[in-house]
């Protein structure tokens, strides 16, 4: 392998290390070993990164050399380290592992075989809806043929469905507001580099999106963590704690927050429009952008009361809203969008030349057909198939796992899980190999914390629920010594 | 606008400044706005950039803040410049005006109207193929839309169809060696944000592609310009200066080198395997990743003898190589690919969870297809229309600028032409509000020089070039006096 891997500094790895999950292993250096294994696996020290010399981090954590060198040695035989000769040792995935065990990166379906995948939520393409609007946009095709194919800021038709869509929501909206993206992620990342600097500090929601959180923290950005309110504890849906917010914006000013107030994800919290007022105040106050990501807004599956978007409840114009068609029509169009003030579309569609250009045409063409023609009929087919997993997971999480405790929220694609008390990334990591994948409580975090927690995705098929929770108490049982080890750790 | 512009400093916008192009203005404060002004309109300075305080900037020019207010409140006047008490001032644009002129950002389709566009260099889709391969992936769609359609290292069919094509090209090439990006642009900024760190040292052409040269400085890395040889002058397509190649590499050891060997971009050159293999050795002893762009590769119009792609040559795998659907197949398509050891497609498809996730589905089965089924045919007919092109192009050149003197390539995408000293970033200047955009040579260097050089696609139609051509001699006599004050600036 060439020279450039990433490296983490001894404090680095050291702070890793002190996030672990806990082991059993009774020598110092099967210890270590068994903990720098699981930061590999988990995705949390990713392939290729080049560690510490040994005198380096024995140093950073107190150990003797030696102890340091058994485990590199121990984990070189394993295949999780390799080193060269004056180029040091970085971190591998022995021969014919899968990639790092981050539940939350899609599997591609030819790959997942038996696997129950509980990590990722996303839905199968609503039929035959798409595959009518794919051949209505062939039809279109011809004539975008003529031309070289790319738009900075979205095929036209798409950006008029996407305008007119937010205004019927209640939020008037025109073409020129809107910026077709290849996904939110893309939307997320675009104004994350366009508009934030290192060392920037950034409110998120606790817990919050993982992909959001992973973006930024990648990035540099200071994150400023706001826990959601839980006044009636697990089994009730969580709020925000806008006392909490006024007292974050007020006194770190963040430079932007990013929220998820439609069906939160992981919680599924709906928030209310008088909260949603009061944090656009104290924004306002502090000159925070607030980029409200609303990804899962359209998954709206158990309630016919929608507040507002909450652009439409800000009167300063500083809300960037990000929103996506990957959940309700289908993730393998990848096509998202950015709401905000026409000068700063312009200005991020300028910066595309750097990343992806343009989205594809055709399946803006698609989205634009869906959304103009059949929105109604695919949102019912969608909320159909997630309300019937929603209920049947609550159903046999109480029969099969009556310990753990959860709120059912009003739509949303995920659950929130209190499990009683288990190390969630020690059993994701029994899971794993056992086919279930498992979205982790930490994963959701900024600092390793929520251990105990597990989001479970509504977008498998309902008759799969009963299967894979059982897989999921048998993962348990079998953690049940682990997972008493570990309690006293995360209280 | 909220409070999330970028700044430049003092000193940075001084060098800028002295990078402008030429004014004729006499007074002090109308040159300033004058130059402001140009860097705006091209793009130099981005829209929403805080400038200095007139007292700082003032002092960094040695002009009393007098004639820098003047010039501010004359901007100010004119819509390029915003101030508000408390906040500074930034730079805009005034209403109605078309995003920062340049040239290289692709203007979409139905915004071109009467538009003679020489700045992008992108063809229209090959018809009847790309309708009839969009057909068939609509076919194909339903077997895929049972899945969540996320493929983060891309679409089996397609990765195998891309490494057929390498295979057959001379690069054995397993499909796991494969990661399907969204364009080449994507993969080359994935490959910045994964594997580069700020303040790297990363080895470039010059001239150099204006894309790839713009996504490393901003990405904060420290380039290293390698010219291009050229010893028969600009009537000769350049080579590499290998020499210098092994002297930059030895002595400043990059961490990475960006080539465009196939057709670069912009000068053409088709580097011959005897210079590919002595870079290829000097960035082995140094440790470099070579990273070989050959989005262009496919465009042979004018030779039948391709050299060994430059991964073919490489014994060490330190090789990535980037290539693209977007000239042969279409822009609309948005396909690109990178070429790599699987444990580094592994990981850099890991990363992608922070951008797009994946590449469309739909648009990776048509692209697939037509490398699969009709990659002949499509060679023949965009090879035709480009053949056409640089033929009526370099005829109209000599008939009607008989003084500019350029060398016609073998292939690629465009023609790099000394103009008889011009300063071609006010010639794009004046073009642009006639209708013509044009990409001035600076686009496609790192430090301002290339004044005289432009570069002229060969994607336009064959029956269009000479009205292209007449325009830019229309342009070029108008602009007469200006490049005489310009030319002592050039040399």
């Amino acid at each position: 392998m060439a020279d450039w891997q990433s490296t983490v500094t001894p404090p680095a790895l050291a702070r890793l290390l002190a996030g672990a999950p806990p082991t059993e292993e009774r020598t110092a250096y099967r210890r270590l070993a068994a903990q720098l294994r699981s930061l590999v696996s988990a995705g949390r020290l990713p392939v290729g990164t080049r560690l510490p010399a040994e005198r380096e981090l024995a140093q950073a954590l107190t150990l003797s050399r030696t102890t340091v060198a058994t485990a590199y040695e121990s984990l070189r035989s394993e295949g999780y380290l390799r080193s060269r000769r004056g180029s040091g040792s970085w971190t591998a995935l022995p021969e014919g592992s899968r990639p790092p065990g981050d539940a939350l990166h899609p599997v591609p379906p030819h790959e997942s075989g038996h696997l129950v995948d509980l990590g990722v939520a996303s839905l199968p393409a609503p039929q035959p809806y798409l595959g009518e609007a794919a051949a209505r946009a062939v039809e279109q095709l011809p004539a975008y043929a003529t031309g070289h194919g790319q738009y900075p800021t979205g095929v036209p038709v798409l950006r008029e469905a996407i305008a007119r869509r937010f205004t019927e929501r209640g939020l008037p909206t025109t073409p020129d507001q809107i910026l077709v993206t290849t996904g939110a992620m893309s939307a997320l990342h675009l104004f994350q580099r366009t508009l934030l600097n290192r060392g920037d500090r950034v409110a998120v929601e606790a817990p919050g999106y993982a992909h959001t959180l992973g973006l930024l923290q990648r990035e540099g950005a200071r994150l400023v963590p706001v826990p959601l309110a839980r006044p009636g504890g697990d089994t009730a849906l969580p709020r925000w704690d806008t006392e909490e917010w006024s007292r974050v914006l007020r006194g770190a000013a963040p430079r932007a927050a990013f929220v998820v107030p439609d069906f939160h994800n992981p919680t599924g919290a709906l928030i209310e429009e008088e909260q949603r007022r009061t944090l656009l105040a104290a924004a306002r106050t502090s000159g925070t952008v607030v980029v409200v990501d609303e990804t899962p807004a359209e998954l709206d599956w158990g309630t016919d009361r929608m507040p507002l978007p909450t652009a439409a409840l800000d009167r300063a114009a500083q809300t960037v809203t990000v929103g996506s068609a990957s959940k309700i029509l289908w993730g393998g169009l990848r096509i998202g969008w950015l709401r905000a003030q026409p000068a700063l579309i312009r200005r991020l569609a300028a910066e595309r030349v750097y990343t992806d250009v343009g989205t594809p045409v055709l399946d803006q063409l698609i989205a634009a057909h869906l959304l103009d023609h059949a929105l109604p009929e695919v949102r019912a087919h969608q909320h159909a198939r997630m309300r019937d997993t929603a209920h049947a997971l609550a159903a046999a999480l109480r029969t099969q796992l009556p310990t753990w405790q959860f709120a059912l929220p009003r739509g949303g694609l995920c659950l929130w899980v209190a499990t009683d008390g288990h190390s969630t990334t020690a059993l994701a990591e029994t899971a794993d190999p056992q086919g279930l994948r498992l979205a982790p409580g930490p994963s959701f975090a900024t600092d390793g914390t929520l251990e105990p927690y597990l989001r479970l995705p509504l977008t498998i098929p309902a008759d799969q629920v009963e299967d894979a929770v059982t897989r999921l108490r048998t993962v348990t049982m079998g953690a049940r010594g682990t997972a008493r080890a570990t309690r006293g750790a995360l209280t």
